[in-house]
């Protein structure tokens, strides 16, 4: 099919088409779009890019996405934040949708993923060790665990919790609840969910 | 926010989230992809946008896409290509979807678009003229229609048929079969489909 797109055009459906979840339809839909949008639109597209990797470091300390020129992320140094009790997060963006709630006041840590044999994700490869050193250095009263609620998420839950206690350190140990999403009907959640409901119920 | 997202990472979730059909959350993880992946996925994604509107025209006779540095589009000039038939469509990547069939030998006119008031689109926007010159110019013979089974498609290809016999111009002139498409049940199929696929029924 050379022949029948310009090279920079298949160049840049082939490379729209590494994003994750694109096949070759959305990417050529999107460089058809930027072909035909202003020049600055792509402009701007390819800076925010090529400026990303350079311009985004993680944060010593916790491991949030900060500005390369910080030092510390600002929801560890802002002095209001209460730096005794510590969310434990997989991925940096999910620091934002704890954020959203507007119900969390503590700190966050990013562990980088999760354990996964199958993806050769061991618990060495996550931020452990780090996360060890802030429960002593910062008197951590309270470590929530709010990793995702999937096998490997619940596996690296499970792992975390026997490595505190292994550590010999003395520490209030939180899960986020599982139970039926709001807005869910009944008939819809499913059986694990379920069961989670029932063993998490609460009295009126 | 500003605080919780350094701020090239809003950037590019900003630019990313111009892309057509993609909201914030795909934006988001269009972002964190490539803060993850290696620097050159996003180096040679930035490349190839910044490249494309000044790697790409359109054919000076049939609109379609070609490389900046060529003259006239390669399924124009083509010697093999009969220049008596003329599929017209609206948009340059039409072209791939007839070229995927393998049964179209002729050549291409993109329309630029198609007839749509709504969107503020008259006929005076879309390359007609240069279609008229190019029926006397290359002695076609037949004209086969080949604009979108949509309201504006259908627009465009009456006022093309129109247009062509108000020129005086004697010429074949044809359209795509509608229909059941292949592999779709009688009972999905909707009811101006069916319609179609009676009025262009076929003897065995």
């Amino acid at each position: 099919m050379a022949q029948l797109l310009p090279s920079a055009l298949v160049t840049a459906i082939d490379e729209l088409g590494r994003l994750p979840g694109v096949g070759v339809r959305t990417a050529e839909r999107y460089a058809y779009f930027l072909l035909r949008a202003d020049s600055r639109v792509g402009e701007k597209l390819a800076d925010a890019v090529s400026n990303l990797k350079t311009n985004v470091k993680n944060c010593p300390v916790t491991f949030a996405l900060i500005d390369a020129d910080e030092d510390v992320s600002e929801l560890y140094s802002d002095p209001s934040r209460d730096k005794q009790m510590v969310a434990v997060v997989e991925e940096p963006l999910d620091i934002i949708a704890l954020e959203r709630t507007g119900q969390f006041n503590g700190t966050y840590h990013v562990l980088g993923g999760a354990i996964s044999p199958i993806d050769g994700v061991g618990p060495e490869q996550l931020h452990i060790p780090e996360l060890i050193e802030r429960l002593t250095k910062d008197n951590v009263q309270e470590v929530i665990i709010a990793t995702n609620a999937s096998v490997e998420g619940e596996s690296t839950a499970l792992f975390l919790q026997r490595h505190i206690k292994d550590a010999g350190i003395e520490i209030k140990l939180t899960r986020l609840a599982r139970g039926i999403p709001v807005g869910v009907d009944l008939e819809y959640a499913g059986q694990i969910t379920l069961t989670h409901a029932l063993e998490g119920r609460r009295a009126f």
